[in-house]
This record gives structure tokens, sequence and C-alpha cells, in this order.
């Protein structure tokens, strides 16, 4: 048994169609980190959503330790200082996106000034659900851990206790004919996951949990796509 | 301006009407974290469909840290033990949810043997996924930070090179009522958040960003819930 997603209802020619083992909210389904992005910007309304999104998720005593530096193509210094943080490999695509947000993570919890363990899990959520309403407005979102933290901190005059831990580009995307070569044939290969045998464990680590084996006898094959 | 959302279709006397600062998706708004869970347990399909929506997520290098360890009541060891390593305080009401889910990192990358710097935060992501999932399948997840890794360890069997994370509760959300007074309290008490303009910068660290400012002349009030 497998289910696949609808096809990819624009005309770009990038593989959404994924091999699912179990359905999913066509939200995630459709969620992708993209290279190509249109320079149309970014309607100011969505942008608000895009964080109100993060602003809603949960985190260790509701400490809600992100803070987003947040730039569009107008704010020329801080979008410059954004791109020139990032490493020449993102740098080259992520550039053309209508707007670049770095994401921090607060080090202490703010009432006892102690070692906050789960920030940049906490963090890792709240731009995953910023993610989901990015996909539910159109809008794509791609993480870079690959910027230099050091010179982000500079720039952008970064106190501290915080922690620049992803740089993210988010517009609408565009047909990846738009990239150089080797980007466009990352952009259109097929996206890949590990099976969920291979991480839902119940009974014994490393082994797939029987919740999984007895649902679906299928799920010994390998991925087709 | 504030947006509202629709007031809670269950009958169930939670306040989950949020008073956001901008429209967000409803599986982001309904997204909640309660404490009083249904003893009905969770349809086998939709428990794969939760992990089905991490696994889509993205992370490092696709380097996919996330491990879970599942449990049902059937399953009784496994179960008791996962009850075993939570903290008292989240025992009393976590013990009466379906299922328990341990989420643990994996502390390197596979290829290359380094430290995985973002291994948190992209499992951080994958849980933020599994819980808009949830969402939409009418179920509850409640992350819980409190637990005993150690005792967790050694209960489950966990081998070096992977840290548990957390640890969740998941299942169909129950009335308040079922709960002890104190957690009554609180699962009715209103939610609250940083306002967007405590953490989204552009111009100047800490101070709100002007995509902020020009959009929302009311975004200096207080949260009125």
């Amino acid at each position: 048994m497998t289910f696949q997603t609808e096809e990819n209802k624009t005309n770009f020619d990038v593989p959404v169609r994924l091999d699912l083992q179990a359905p999913i909210h066509e939200l995630i389904a459709n969620r992708r980190s993209p290279r190509a992005f249109s320079e149309q910007p970014i309607e100011s309304a969505k942008l608000l959503s895009l964080f109100e999104a993060a602003r809603w998720s949960p985190s260790s005593a509701n400490e809600q330790p992100w803070r987003f530096i947040v730039a569009t193509k107008n704010d020329t210094r801080v979008f410059s200082s954004l791109v020139e943080s990032l490493m020449e490999g993102n740098r080259r695509w992520a550039e053309r996106a209508p707007a670049l947000v770095l994401a921090l993570a607060q080090s202490t919890y703010s009432k006892t000034g102690t070692a906050y363990r789960h920030s940049w899990y906490d963090l890792g959520q709240s731009v995953a659900l910023l993610s989901v309403e990015a996909t539910a407005l159109g809008l794509a979102v791609h993480q870079m851990g690959g910027f230099d933290s050091d010179k982000a901190r500079q720039l952008l005059s970064i106190p501290d206790g915080f922690e620049p831990v992803v740089a993210f580009a988010v517009g609408y995307p565009d047909q990846p004919s738009t990239l150089p070569d080797d980007l466009r044939k990352r952009e259109r290969a097929p996206r890949s996951r590990k099976l969920l045998q291979d991480f839902v464990y119940t009974e014994e680590w490393g082994k797939p949990s029987s919740h999984i084996q007895t649902q679906n006898s299928l799920l010994t094959q390998p991925l087709t796509n």
C-alpha cells in the first residue's frame, strides 16, 4: 500500500509526488525547500502571518526563545548583511529571494538564567510552523545552516545570550529553469526519506515498531521514486 | 486590528479563541497541548500518519536525525517504561493518554561522525509537523521536557549516539473536567504569547520590525485574552 500525493497543481516541473507510506495533510506533503524563488515581493499581510504562525508554537515553560531578523529587498542594509553572512553555495540562489530571515535562539531561561537545553529544539518547532503557514499561503521556505554565525552577529549587532541558528529564504517558488545548471538538477531530484520502519521503534531499539509492521506489509519495500 | 479564531467547534470548555495579530491557518491556530486526554485508542492508520508527517520534515543535509519510541496502552512494558521515566508532575495526567512517545536525536552526522549542531533543532521541526498532522486528525500532542533521560536510556536500552529530547503524550483531547482541580485550572487558562513586535526585528535588534509597525498600528496594545 502506497499513498501518493496529488500531482503538483502548479506548472512547475518539480517532482512533488511523494511516495507516502501513510496519508498526510496536503500542507505537510506540499511543503518543500526550493532554491528557485520568484522576485515577486511577499505581501506585507502574508509576511505577518508567517511570524504569527511561529508565535503560537509550543515551547518549554512557554519561554518562546525564538527571535527573527527579517529583511525584504527594500531593507537594503539588513538584506545585504544577511546575504553577506551566507556561505557562497547558498548565496548564489538565496539572494534572489524577496525576503531573508535569520532565526535565533535564546540561550538561557529568562526567569532563572539557567541553560535552556531545548532552545534550539523549540526554535525548530516555530520555524516548522512558519513553513506550514508559508505553504498555506503559496509561499515556500528554504532553511540554511550554511552561514557565518560570527559575521552575522557582528553585522547585525546580535547581543550575547542569543544564538543565530538558521537563515532562511522565503518567497514564491519559481520555475527550476531559472536556476544555474547544477542547482536545477538538484531542484528536480526526487525527495527521499528514510522509511518509517527505520526510525519508529517500540519493542526494541533499531527494530521496526509493531505498529508499522501490522499496518502495512509492503513497508519492507524501498521507496520507488 | 485583531483577528480571532473561530469558536471551538467541540463542546470542550477550553478557551481556544486566540487573540491573533495576523490570520493563520486553522491547523496552526487549533493546535494546543492539552493535559486532558480521552482513553479512546488511536486508530492504527492515524498513528502511522503522525510519523509520516514527521518523516517529511526538512533536516540538515537530509540527515533525518529523528527517532521515535512509541507505545500504546497495549505495549505494556514500553508504555510503563515511558510512564516511569516521566517526572511526577507529568505522569499524573500523561499516563491516561492512549499513546506515549519518546523523541530522540542523533548526535553526529552519520557520514562524517562530526557533531550535528542542528540535531535538536531538526527534531523539533519533525515533532512540530507531527503535531500539525495530529491536529488535522482531531488528535492532540502534549510535549514534555520533564522526564528522566538516564532512566529512559536504561529502561529502553537506548544506545550511545542518540539523545532522548522530549517525551510526548498523544490522543484525543477530553473535557478538562476529567482533570484534578489544579490541572483543570491550567487547562482552562487563556493561551498567551509575546507580541510580534517583541521577537521580529529588522532595523535594530530588540526594536519592532518596520514590517510590523507599518502593517498594524494597534500592535502596541497588549493581548486582551
